[in-house]
């Protein structure tokens, strides 16, 4: 009982990005796994830097040929950054949900069930996986329901995990307006943690405000930074997650702690304030340098990075475990994701449909369903 | 038997910052106190902080009157950052040493003896202090031999503290061929820490060679990003202390231990390595802001403010204790400063000198001996 499907492969090799789609045989799975049709599967953010790495995208070329193929050229300089990709032909597509059409002799309760499931190489017809690694979706869930029960469900819970245990009383959030932000909001109002949202539109601030959001900050606006520190004095945030990375926005958010929290002491401190204030970048919508004006934060401050699985292998097995039963438990409440698209396996090798879902604009998500085609 | 003498104090008013000598009264020591004459006092760049504050150099001028007393303009910009400290005279001066004139019912021992100190309000003739807070000079040393022996000695040690306790192999240090950056050198050999010294001239390399470092790579030569990427290979450096702070150099750093990592690993990941590079802001020799070329880093590193005392207080008595011992131990072989201009106190207000220690230059240090007048 061998399934044959299609996977969507990343290449680098030659200085150029090949997209494509290879046929794939999936031989039966092994006692302890399944085999799922994929019937979701989200393109997050996290997605594209595998599927486009480098790329320019100004240099789509299609090649000839019966199934789609795509290449782009990579600038030079950034080949460097790829080295260790060099001529693998690797699959795309971090989580997703389908149904499970084999299943080994220690996961025949899973037969027939919907799951969701993390582990890449989600963007094909088919998917052999341990049946450790999925999890069953509630009664009456659909796919798309269950694609997106990962990364970003994992991700809001994470930071506000991150907050606690670092002993930050409120967060900002850049981007905020995301489905992911949206999760934050939710799982901040249930759990009493005030957020700072920072958007980049009226529109945005209204999703934000529609679910609840109190403190919504439009960097558009003129009055941006008075805002925003009236917002960070509100709270008393001292932690920040951002989405974007380049330029000085997360200088400006540390920067704005640090003022709010020197006018809090009583007495004068030439290093600052003695709080310390955390940035955590994860994300890269600007690519351009982080650029961080640090005399105005005094001496106790931290810029890192913050990526889930890191996160997740820090916080142990227990805490992961909390987090994906409140998921499963919350999702399509608090964890409910919306797509404003979805395409087939195929159409996600059109040139237009490509560029739509390269531009990451906050409010348009796009859903991979491979039996679309 | 009280004691008069002068104090230099900086005062930010009016927009102005006003640098001055007062004449201060200083009644008997408490029961556990003492008050010391001092005899030596550093001129470190952590004071310069608090003496010159954010004042423009170039609006210099001379108040009339018996004693000296110099104003400068802050530029408009500025003054946000020093509201904290308006209208308050404040003492100079971080450390010093200087003879025991006066001792508490608690403190008698130490009648007559030398002391080193740290605590503020050095630049002066006389300090009352808690006996608790200085710490006897060895038989033999001179004021200037136990004047430095807080700030520079226990960041050094503190650098070495800090990376053992986060896991760092080696550690990579900026300026490194200041007085700080030869005692780290001088720890790190005798401790068996790989050190990668960056300076920015032939002169400090030599420096630096003269007393025994391996790795020393100058900022000024055209291969010398190649130079730093061979080094933190060799090495296998992940933590940086850096006193520079502005511009690219930290962020050239960091990208150059991810580099160094990713070609260790065995297979691709595409968020960069596994590896955790850290680097450590704890100077301000480039006031510019910060600049970091993050996508070059992976995801898992950090960048933050680096400042003694919330070390110290981290780390915990005994640590502080064992440091400290350390410094008495080897006050005159890995902790000894060396002094380019010794100066009286009215001199540290005298422009060309003002201007002569402002500068930061490496290599040059001064020492202020109030007792010279």
């Amino acid at each position: 009982m061998a399934f044959t499907g299609r996977e969507l492969r990343s290449t680098v090799s030659d200085g150029k990005l090949a997209l494509s789609l290879e046929e794939v045989r999936m031989d039966d799975p092994g006692d302890d796994e399944i085999i799922v049709r994929i019937e979701a599967a989200p393109i997050n953010p996290s997605d594209l830097g595998l599927l486009l790495g480098p790329a320019d995208l100004a240099t789509l070329a299609r090649r000839d040929g019966d199934r789609p193929d795509l290449t782009f050229d990579i600038p030079h300089a950034r080949l460097a950054a790829v080295a260790g990709r060099l001529d693998q032909s690797m699959p795309v597509g971090n989580e997703g949900a389908g149904t499970v059409v084999a299943a080994g002799r220690n996961a025949s309760s899973l037969a027939g069930k919907r799951v969701g499931m993390i582990g890449g190489a989600m963007y094909a017809d088919y998917r052999r996986i341990r049946a450790s690694d999925v999890i069953p979706l509630p009664e009456g869930a659909t796919a798309a329901d269950g694609a997106s029960m990962f990364v970003n469900p994992l991700t809001a819970l994470g930071f506000v995990e991150t907050a606690r245990r670092e002993g930050h009383p409120a967060i900002v959030h850049t981007a905020a307006a995301s489905n992911l932000g949206q999760m934050l909001q939710k799982v901040c109002l249930s759990d009493g943690i005030p957020l700072v949202n920072i958007v980049r539109s009226r529109e945005q601030a209204a999703i934000l405000r529609g679910i609840g959001a109190t403190f919504v900050v439009n960097s558009k606006d003129d009055d941006f930074a008075a805002q925003l520190a009236e917002a960070i004095e509100q709270t008393g945030a001292t932690i920040a997650f951002d989405a974007i990375g380049g330029g000085t926005l997360g200088s400006d958010i540390v920067r704005a702690m640090e003022r709010a929290s020197v006018r809090r002491m009583s007495e004068y401190n030439r290093y600052g304030s003695t709080v310390f204030k955390q940035l955590y970048i994860y994300g890269a919508l600007d690519p351009s340098p982080t650029t961080l004006d640090r005399l105005a934060f005094g001496f106790q401050w931290g810029v890192s990075g913050w990526l889930l699985f890191p996160f997740l292998q820090k916080a142990g097995q227990d805490v992961a475990q909390r987090m994906r039963r409140r998921v499963v438990d919350e999702l399509n409440t608090t964890f409910a994701s919306t797509y404003t698209r979805v395409i087939g396996l195929a159409e996600a090798l059109e040139p237009d449909i490509l560029r739509a879902y390269e531009r990451k604009a906050t409010g348009e998500k796009f859903l991979i369903d491979p039996t679309r085609g």
